[in-house]
C-alpha cells in the first residue's frame, strides 16, 4: 500500500509557496530534499536560511526542518512534510574548510561538490577536462564525512565522481540523475559510475526532469519504470530512489541564476539549448499530487514487489539518510598538521 | 562547599589557548560566557564559529559547546568546561532580522544591543544622547525573545537599557558591569537600572575589570564582596552573578579591535585613556585558578550564607539561562504584517 510507505523525494527546487506546500502534503511525500542555494556565497546562504525560517514560521502546520533521519519519522507522525536542505554547488563554503561545519549546523545536509563547471572541489559534467578531486576537495570530503554532510555528485564529471566515491569514507549520493543507458546526456551517469556508487552503499535518485529522460516531456511512466527495473537488475534495488528534480512555478530568473550564476557573460542553456531555453514541460504523470503514487503503481506493474517499490519511493533514501547524517568525529582529527597557533586564531 | 556549586562566569574574552583552557578547568568553572565577536559582520562571525569548532576538536577533553542550560549539567558531569557564545555588539545580524535565528542556531546565545556607541538597535553608554530602542531594535528584541537569544545591555546607555527591559517579554541581563554606587563610570549601572533589571527577573553579572571597580587594580576582595552585599540589600540575592570580563594573554590588537572596530580614525581608549591605553593589571586575587574560590570565600566572610554564595558564583546564572535559552515560538508570529510574497522570497 502506498500509504504505508515512507515517501521521500531526493530533490526538488519548486517555488515553495503555501499552495505548493499544501500540494506536497497531499501528494503523500514525507520528506523532500530542497535546493537551498545554487551559487550563493556564505553570506547569501544565510539569507536563504533566514527566508526558510520565515516559511517554517508561516507554515508550521505543514512543514518542519529535518536535520537527522529520525526527524522524518517525527514529521510523518505529525502529518507534516520534512524539509532537508541541500546546496547544488559548493559556493556556500567559499574557500574555507571551517564553513563545512558551520553550514551543517545551520541545517545544510547535502552538498554537491560541483555544478556543471569546475569548482574549487571537483569538475562539473560539462567541463572538457576533469582533473578529479582537488587538494581542497580532499579536505572538504573528509570534513563532510566527519560532520555528517552528504556528498552529492549529480552535476559532477565522471572522473571526479569516481574519485569522490573512492576518497569518501561514507557512502555518497547522486541525488538526481539517470543512467546513460536510458538516455545519453552529459548529466546522466555511466554504468561504471552507478556500479561504483552502489558498491560503496551510495544512492542514485532517478530524475523526472524531462531533459534527463528518453523522449523528454513525452517519456511514459512505463519507460521510466523500465529504466528503474533495468538499473535494479544491474546493481540491486537497495541503492535506488527518486530525486525528481521537480521545479514548478519558478520564474525564468531562477532558471537563469541556476544556469548562469555570475560566471557567464553569454547565456548558458545548461541542459537546454537556444531553441529550448525555458523550462521543459513537466511530465504529465508527475506534475500533480499523484506523482509519487503513479511511480509506485508503475513500479509494481513492471515487476517490483510491494516492499521493493516502497524502497524506491523512499525507504532506501531513509536508510541512506540514517547512515549519513550523524557526525562521526573519529573520522577526522588531523588538525595537528594544519592547526594554527592560538594567537592566529583570535 | 565550593566544589558542590555550579560555577559560571558570565563573561570572559581571554586568549583561549590550551593552557588557558586547562587553567579554566582547574579553576572549577563549569561554564563561561565567551565573547565570540565584537564588531564582526555576519560573514566574519561565521569564521569565528569555525575557529571555535576547531578549538572544540582540538580540546574535546576540556571543553564543549553549550546551547541550552541542561548542556551545562552535562559538561559538569563530564568534567568539561561549557562554552556559551555571546556577541558584544549586534554587528553579526547586520540589518537583517532573519539573521537572529540564523545566529542562534549557530550557537549565539547572548547578544548586546549596542557596544559603547549607537547601534542599529540601541544607544551605547558613551553616547551623549540616548534615543532608546530603535524601530529595528524593537523587532530584534521580539525575535530574540522568540528564538531564545538573551539580550545583554552591559555596554548600552541608561534610557535604552530601561527601554529594553520594558519591551522584552523575557528577562534580560547585564552580563558584566558594576553599580555606580560602588564606582562612578559610564559603563556602570545606576540603582534605577539595577532595580528595574531585578524587578523583571533579569541578571546582573559583577565585573572584575579593574576600570569598573573602586581603586582599579587595587580593589580588594573584601571591597568587591561588600559591593555585592550592598547590591543584594537593594534587590535581593537572586539576580546577582559574576561576569568577570576577564581578559588574559590577549595582544594589543584585540584591545584595539574591541575599542575601535572600524569606526574610529583616531584612537578611542574605551574605559581607559591616553595615559592608560593598554590592558589594566588584573586583580591579583582573580588572576589565576583560585579566582572564583576566592570570591566564594569572600562572600561568606561578608555575611552571605553558603547557598547564597553559591547562587552568586553560578546558581543564579544557571537558573537565568534555564529560563532564557529555549525558543518560545508563541511570543512572536506577526509575520502577516511584514511578510513578503513567496516570489520575492525565492
Amino acid at each position: 500500500m502506498f500509504n504505508d510507505q515512507m515517501v521521500i523525494d531526493g530533490l526538488q527546487y519548486s517555488n515553495w509557496n503555501r499552495d505548493y506546500l499544501l500540494m506536497l502534503k497531499a501528494s503523500g511525500i514525507d520528506a523532500v530534499h530542497v535546493t537551498l542555494v545554487y551559487h550563493e556565497d556564505a553570506r547569501a546562504t544565510l539569507t536563504r536560511f533566514a527566508q526558510w525560517e520565515q516559511r517554517f514560521e508561516q507554515n508550521s502546520d505543514l512543514i518542519m526542518a529535518i536535520s537527522h533521519a529520525q526527524d522524518i519519522k517525527e514529521a510523518k507522525e505529525l502529518g507534516k512534510v520534512g524539509i532537508l536542505f541541500g546546496a547544488q554547488n559548493c559556493s556556500s563554503i567559499e574557500d574555507e574548510i571551517g564553513l563545512v561545519s558551520v553550514m551543517r549546523k545551520q541545517g545544510l545536509a547535502i552538498m554537491q561538490l560541483s555544478y556543471n563547471n569546475q569548482s574549487l572541489l571537483a569538475a562539473g559534467c560539462y567541463e572538457k577536462h576533469d582533473p578529479g578531486i582537488t587538494r581542497f576537495g580532499e579536505q572538504v570530503i573528509k570534513e563532510m564525512n566527519r560532520v555528517g554532510m552528504i556528498i552529492d555528485m549529480s552535476h559532477s564529471a565522471e572522473r571526479s565522481t569516481l574519485h569522490a566515491i573512492d576518497l569518501s569514507e561514507r557512502p555518497i549520493c547522486i541525488s538526481h540523475a539517470n543512467p546513460t543507458f536510458a538516455y545519453e546526456a552529459l548529466r546522466n551517469k555511466s554504468d561504471t559510475v552507478i556500479k561504483a556508487l552502489a558498491a560503496n552503499e551510495g544512492l542514485l535518485g532517478f530524475s523526472l526532469y524531462p531533459l534527463h529522460l528518453p523522449n523528454g516531456s513525452h517519456c511514459s511512466l512505463e519507460d521510466f519504470c523500465e529504466m528503474v527495473a533495468k538499473t535494479a537488475e544491474m546493481v540491486g534495488v537497495d541503492h535506488l530512489g527518486i530525486g525528481s528534480d521537480l521545479c514548478l512555478n519558478q520564474p525564468q530568473s531562477v532558471l537563469d541564476w541556476m544556469r548562469n550564476g555570475r560566471w557567464s557573460k553569454k547565456m548558458d542553456y545548461g541542459e537546454g539549448s537556444a531553441g529550448i531555453s525555458g523550462w521543459p514541460d513537466t511530465l504529465p504523470w508527475f506534475a500533480g499530487e499523484e506523482g509519487m503514487r503513479n511511480i509506485y503503481q508503475g513500479l509494481l506493474k513492471v515487476g517490483f514487489t510491494d516492499p521493493e517499490a516502497g524502497q524506491v519511493i523512499g525507504g532506501n533514501w531513509y536508510n541512506f539518510l540514517q547512515n549519513s547524517l550523524e557526525p562521526m568525529p573519529e573520522l577526522n582529527s588531523s588538525y595537528e598538521t594544519v592547526s594554527k597557533s592560538s594567537e592566529e586564531l583570535v
